[in-house]
């Protein structure tokens, strides 16, 4: 699993051209499940190098390494040493972008001290998803909603930080196959039942005793976010540039989880705008292509939409990695006896659907010039 | 677990009147896993009595006690000391009744063959389930469709036989919760998408290495049942009682497979014919009664629809056995901004869903006097 | 499964005698993962009847049955109604009897101010196993070793009440397979690995994203109990009646957790203080008959050791539930080339392993005479 | 994960040396589980390219990228195109070395003609492991070993071709932590349990329904391996060169299966041949190093034994891919009060277990000039 395809291009030449000097980078709730995804995905990240942890208050002051990693056998070596931090704008916070892995019971707040401080603040919390001078993210969906920043910056009287948030990991990776079918063919309506893996709920999250040989069909407000987060993903930026217009489309969402570690699974129905042929619908997930791979950003897969046609895949097991875990893969494609088409989708939550998701979003606001 | 609730009144006197003396039965393909469901619920069975147990060649001959019993710690001890026989109609079949549990590579003549001779075949397989002249029944759904058994006999020269069948384990659960709405308010549209548990696929089935943090988003054949069986069920019989007219309604469904080992759970959006509350469509679900629990048949739930209204409800692993098993539990009863209503529901597959399903097909037709 | 299989005979005269009147019983902690196992082994029980259910501050003053029930679709309804109190002795225990499920962090206190207050005290915490004046109690093992209840009682200036405790889960499954080989062949020792399932951490315990495709090999405290609980229960009352004298064993443990939900498996080699025979070991535990089954006690298994033949039992799915889930159930027993003999054993966790050995600790204390 | 670390330091000139032209290798049993991981572990290997696929009767003939790939999302592109072949030597076998993954069924003759042939065997199978002249390897632990080779081929009449085998894959890693104690201290007497993963059955091996909530402790001839192959690995050739003089050591192992995808844990407790303290026990598995390390083999992990310190260490999940899944991991060193000392291991059983066993003998048999 190679998270940059496009950086190991770039040594030919061809990856899209980075910062003389690395970005220093800090990480908001480093210790939790996003957090050390941040970690590990920004190990050797050709941009952008990790100079600051930061933690809750009963870790301050511990060494990274000490701390429990969960993803593989060791804390990768390049931030073993670094000590972990408040999670206050400060000097220890030597770094422009701040990354937030943070709960949403305290994100709110933090991230809006740290814009207000200067930092370049990418969020993975839901609290300021939802503002209207806050652009809500997918390189490959809605790479010009971060014109807003200017009007969130005046309005905030923020100077040089700013606050860009991703979706729910849900979210993300649905969009990410309504996108080409909403350029090609309008989207009127989407019903999705998800099946989503427990690393979406954090560490400790789920307990073992309920989901071992079972199913909940229940996430706490999961549905309402896949329900309304599409409208602005898939909506356009205002005329005046200070907020958005949300895509006219309704959502019906059911959210479930499995016992699946990683990778979120969603059976989706879509009405479309225009008849099209099931060829057609094939052809415009196959090929599509967008801001990141045009711009060759380090994070972003060759393929942002992967389509199979073996009649049992996708699968979260044998498809969630696939292009540093940062690619959708679709299957199933068929038609719908109720709406126009039906698919399955899988992706990886915490990769593409999480930490990836911010650090994709970094690269291409620094390609924009915000950074 | 008492499978029995109804049979327990029947003790002061409340239930269904049964035979004089018990009926003898014989089971086709009672080593398989709904085989061993077979003779886990008619152990002690108030009406019914084990005669005869019927395996694949390499198995004919064995002691039935000898053969892997994957339920619990030991072979019900009535059923242990009979010998296996092969599945043909002839003087080892002492009985009146066969369940018939094969696999439907030949399900399909072996049940003809019995029928032919006079027997009373109860088929779980799907090879006569579309058959015009064959019923496909749920007592609490479409108690009537017995009445072509009559054209059935005619058309085929069988003398007493005759073949009856029940519905696919997905199809059950989804027309249990589907009937009270259908009664109440027409039904138009119905969207699904299933999470199946692995008993569904028989044994060795499902591999571990396919499921263990896994999703399948494919089950060979079982959308297309799922789409089909349920016209039939809310279908009637046709004026001179040959067959029978489907219901006009449409049905999309997803099937997949996940790591549980008992219960389907289905996520299910409807239209229905006419405007109704949602205080209207939980009202309908919750005082669902029909004639299983008129008749008090022994195997019958009290409650053939359990309605609840947690957050987090139904789950396959608390859910299943409620009422014997022979329940379908509903839960997140809500608008759906696609179509009117959405719902999730649970349900044992291979109790409610297989075995269970062909024992309460045939305590109605005794009480119709078919036996 | 029926947890009373001598209460059942004792309707036809064969079990042992019980109360002119329900003996009321209360329990500490009785909204977690034991506490609701003793509720739910308490329902319909022949001798006690369950008047008070105390938890903590935060649960004080609701309606148990509005409780999060984990164990099956609903609360038993005879304590649906019933009001949870604080743990403290006083005019809301209107009981005589008091079974334990409180975490170790503070049983320890609360146990002994009910012992104090006059109350019969059945603990399934650690805190007061050690105690030089507190019986480890196994009804199979070492019923006489109640007899320490006397010095308890004068030691501690206790009037009526005492405190009586089960060994840990692992213990005594470990110890009803021990105990009839130490009998009949004297034990010197004993290595073992168990395999324990997630129960066993109470809830919510085990995070999924730590089990799921997992082993870990360790559970903190475990160990030490598995090699010195033993040697309490396999020894004797000293000569004073004061304490007791631990049996000269040594034992080695290594406690690992698995993907299971109920039952701890445990692969065990001893050596044994005398030669014997494959076959004789196997009779030893075949025919292990103790004083629970000479005295009919309502929850004793018929037999407390099932020992199997086949090649691949027992298995906790399989095994647990057999004879009310009390039994221990050994299989693959077989030479072994470090010490004499090797088997396999499985046990239910939460009934024989914790709420259950308590009740039949209370069970065998009523017969005594001790209540 | 880099399973060529020493590949990799070679392009700075410190491997060993390879091969001028890439040498071609043939995958017996190409199809199967471990004959995937052979595919996935040449994919880019710097010495070998696979150029036969070979697979039984109802594959031959197709594209080895239409067969069901299930280690990831796709086949790895080199071999997509290659065509099953028939499992004889022949023209189709237009290679030099051969891995064999097939099962224990048709190994032993297919191996033997394929040696007799001329061609190189590394077998994973069990077939040939006890025969007196095949060498049974694991570089790390008897290099030497393969000096039999020369004998193989004179009682045999084989002239170019020979066959050299790897252990069973609890045996592998058993071994790697065993030999440094061995070497340091003697060893006596082994006791283990394994806890073993489901891959370890192949495809489709372990019914879910076996091993979901569950643990099966018996596989079947795993025991009689574990307790004889350590006794040949770590014995000595006989003076004469003929065979083998076997280890004088006790081993009892008792085997279970637990739903585990991938990597074996292993339960351990040694006695060994001189006192030594825990310090010079931890001492003598931390440090290590043996001739594939010496030898830089670009398969072979930069510390065959990883000794952890956490308290909940290893655990299959986080450890089994360290250093590319090749190496050992070793934690919970203590005293046991039985035995010497005791720990708990864990490695990956197809990866190191199997296919990447195989291909480091190749590599050790390359340098020693047998290739």
């Amino acid at each position: 699993m190679s998270p940059f395809p496009f950086a190991q291009n770039q040594r030919g030449g061809v990856g899209a051209p980075g910062p003389l000097m690395p970005i220093k980078v800090g990480i908001l709730g480093a210790t939790g499940s996003v957090g050390q995804r941040f970690i590990q995905l920004l190990e050797g990240h050709p941009w952008f190098v990790v100079t600051t942890v930061g933690a809750s208050d009963r870790s301050v002051g511990k060494r990274y390494g000490s701390t429990a990693w969960r993803l593989s056998a060791d804390v990768p070596p390049s931030v073993r040493n670094l000590t972990l931090v408040d999670c206050k704008p400060g000097a220890e916070w030597d770094c422009q972008v701040v990354f937030s892995a943070l709960p949403s019971e305290n994100a709110g707040e933090i991230e809006e001290a740290f814009a207000a401080a200067g930092y370049k603040v990418f969020s993975n919390a839901r609290n300021h998803r939802d503002d209207l001078d806050v652009p809500l993210l997918i390189p490959e969906v809605n790479p010009d909603h971060s014109r807003v920043i200017a009007a969130q910056r005046a309005g905030r009287g923020w100077d040089e930080g700013f606050i860009v948030t991703n979706p729910n990991c849900t979210t993300i990776h649905l969009v990410l196959a309504l996108k080409p079918l909403h350029d090609a063919f309008g989207l009127k309506k989407v019903l999705v039942t998800s099946m989503q893996a427990v690393s979406g709920a954090g560490y400790p999250g789920v307990p073992a005793l309920d989901i071992i040989d079972n199913v909940v069909p229940f996430i706490g407000g999961e549905e309402e976010k896949v329900e309304s987060e599409p409208l602005k993903l898939l909506g356009s930026v205002s005329e005046d540039e200070s907020g958005f217009v949300p895509a006219p489309i309704r959502i019906s969402a059911t959210c479930t989880r499995v016992a699946v570690r990683e990778a979120h699974t969603e059976s989706v129905s879509v009405e479309l705008g225009r008849p099209a042929t099931l060829q057609e619908v094939a052809a415009a997930l196959q090929n599509f292509e967008a801001e990141p791979q045009r711009l060759l950003l380090p994070s972003a897969p060759v393929r942002p939409v992967i389509l199979r046609s073996e009649a049992d895949r996708p699968q979260p097991l044998l498809d969630r990695d696939g292009e540093g875990a940062m690619a959708t893969t679709v299957g199933r494609l068929r038609t719908c006896n109720i709406l126009d088409y039906k698919f399955v989708l899988t992706g990886h939550n915490t990769i593409r659907g999480a930490a990836g998701a911010s650090i994709l979003n970094a690269e291409l606001l620094f390609t924009q010039g915000w950074i």
